[in-house]
């Protein structure tokens, strides 16, 4: 399968989840930007989110209790279960963008990197190369061990915060990417 | 700068860091086995650790309180301060290694996929590609919301265990690679 190919089989997925309403708005702008770029399309992403998390042991039988890819109020998370084995977690954004050469792999790395993102990387996929990028804010201890308060709600509102100011960096650096290929033709 | 004359320069250091004791124990082996693959050498290394972090907003101004690249008991975090900006962390294991060509690189991250490592890639560097392998443990939280007990220290360390179990196996198919490396010729 070509690249062309399978941006285009990948973007109707895309705009099937679109119209299901199965995309994290924060995020929805950013991969229409990216996948405007001839040379890209995203395959996954999340704009970050908050989640509580039963843990199973195995990925696989684990169990996203709650989630939330914005603030959170206090109401939101007063009464989740407490157990050694129920996670709460804040996770940053991760995107998943697949280039058709490495030089464009390269040119998205380097403005991940030059937005303070230091997570991230490429490796090598059957059409081209899969870049990687993820954010920085982490969060994670078992709800047992924890004083779910207010002040506990501002902190993961705080990590939330700095998620979203990261993300809109990339994506300004994004949009100049775009122009800067406007100006000298997309490919 | 070529690739054999960094990696000279690289080892060097690495001989350095290692007669000073400045290398965590349990990531040795590994970088020495790695380093032993002509087309790699290692630049840094973190085998996982358990953190106590003062954050001061910024990374350069923040301040490690205590570190441990091993489990750790009740007594070496019982009277850790407790505030907002003190984070209690477990780290994954953190790789980089420069690979002479792409080929190399993507074997290595292949080989980081079959032990179940998530997160890594690579990107291009001067006199090659930077690998970048990092595990999956997360654990943090402000220690001013925790409640710091013989049981969290049990979840810390349980975390640590997976941690340092995933590094074995990445080192145990390390090993595999220089021996099939040894059959075939080292280049």
């Amino acid at each position: 399968m070509s690249f062309k190919t399978k941006k285009e089989a990948t973007l109707n997925k895309l705009k099937y989840y679109l119209e299901n309403d199965e995309i994290d708005r924060p995020i929805i702008e950013l991969l229409k930007d990216l996948n405007s770029i001839d040379k890209l399309f995203t395959t996954s992403s999340c704009s970050g989110r908050i989640l509580v998390l039963i843990d199973r042991g195995k990925k696989i039988d684990s169990e996203k209790y709650l989630t939330f890819h914005d603030y959170i109020s206090f109401s939101d998370i007063e009464n989740i279960p407490r157990a050694k084995n129920v996670w709460l977690r804040v996770e940053p954004f991760i995107l998943h963008i697949i280039a058709q050469d490495q030089e464009m792999a390269e040119t998205i790395i380097k403005l991940a990197r030059s937005v303070g993102i230091k997570r991230g990387g490429m490796s090598k996929v059957r059409v081209g190369y899969m870049i990687e990028i993820i954010g920085n804010v982490h969060f994670a201890a078992p709800t047992n061990k924890l004083i779910i308060d207010e002040e506990l709600v501002g902190i993961l509102n705080n990590l939330m915060r700095r998620n979203f100011r990261m993300l809109e960096k990339f994506h300004l650096s994004v949009k100049e990417l775009i122009d800067k290929i406007d100006h000298t033709g997309n490919d």
